[in-house]
């Protein structure tokens, strides 16, 4: 197809794609001739991964090339390839200092945490450093959480991932699907996750207060 | 105790604790000369409230305005106090036109489902146009959410409201402490969540894959 219909059929505008082909997100088509390239459903395939990176999962560009580098380069194996969207995913708070002892031991209790729980997760996740900083955070709120608290959302997110989520993931079909898929699974069902907590709330404050 | 052992306690800067008491976020103190005013424990509490609110919540001063506001008037019930926090929590979408079929589509799916499940939530609840704008963007981006997949998430939130969170919340204390601690239990055992939904998602690919 030509670039007129692939901006038709991904909903993305030409000159996005234009930008996305200089940036060496998109590869370029086939050139039929000196004006004129041919693009194919692995054009599409990536315009949606790009997409679900930036607008579902507002990943940087920057941080989008590294998440396309693990899809194209065929030698990165899947779990690699799928950590990469993972760590693209997270908001890690500032490097702290050396010296910074509440940090250093909420770290240590995250660490110990994951190791007991038995989870294969990286030594470098940045879900380790997000997780420090929310204890910190409650720590410093004067609500400290305590083992048995971070521990019912642990297993609870267990359960998601490996009942529900996981399994939603086509690991035999094209790399960008898969990392698509993750994408926009673990963000927009966490969006979901959310707000289902908040109604659920509210409707337990109205049983519990009998409004 | 003067302004400035307030400021002290709570961490909050002078500057900032007498922007509140303009904007009558905070009562003023007792005044006990012309230059000096004496401040208590109340004083102390709503400030760790604004605090969480805007820092754990980031919810908009105006908005904080409306949580303060039915956290001081007593013929407010409690259950109306802590759903004024929990609809300021909220980002829900921009308005639809009134046309948009596929928006009004899933508004309702989200309503069938909340009244299905039996919960007890206002029909202002933001909570229902977040979940209706989660729907369009999955269907627009080809991967529908079907209702099974829904009720997994509102029965998980549900417990985790039923069973953990909502015994959290001093009913029975001080009316802004209350508050406070459904703000920053919301928020910060949600971040929570989310990331140890990642890490177990990492777990689940390691395992599956056997990277």
């Amino acid at each position: 197809m030509r670039i007129s219909q692939l901006s038709a059929e991904s909903g993305v505008p030409i000159p996005t794609i234009k930008y996305y082909l200089r940036e060496g997100l998109l590869s370029q088509g086939e050139q039929t001739s000196a004006t004129r390239a041919e693009y194919g459903p692995a054009h599409l395939r990536r315009l949606r991964l790009i997409r679900a990176l930036l607008e579902v999962g507002r990943v940087p560009v920057a941080a989008i090339r590294k998440v396309i580098e693990a899809v194209e380069d065929e030698r990165t194996d899947v779990h690699t390839m799928l950590g990469t969207a993972h760590y693209a995913l997270a908001s890690p708070p500032e490097p702290h200092a050396a010296g910074d002892e509440e940090w250093a031991r909420a770290r240590d209790d995250v660490d110990r945490l994951i190791a007991g729980l038995g989870w294969r997760v990286g030594p470098f996740a940045p879900g380790r450093d997000e997780l420090a900083q929310t204890l910190v955070t409650l720590e410093r709120l004067g609500m400290p959480a305590t083992e048995a608290d971070l521990l019912v959302y642990a297993r609870t997110a267990m359960d998601l991932a490996r009942d529900h989520e996981m399994g939603k993931i086509p690991f035999d079909g094209p790399r960008d699907v898969a990392v698509e898929t993750l994408v926009i699974c673990t963000v927009m069902y966490g969006k979901a996750l959310d707000v289902f907590r908040r109604l659920a709330q509210e409707s337990e404050s109205a049983r519990i207060l009998e409004a």
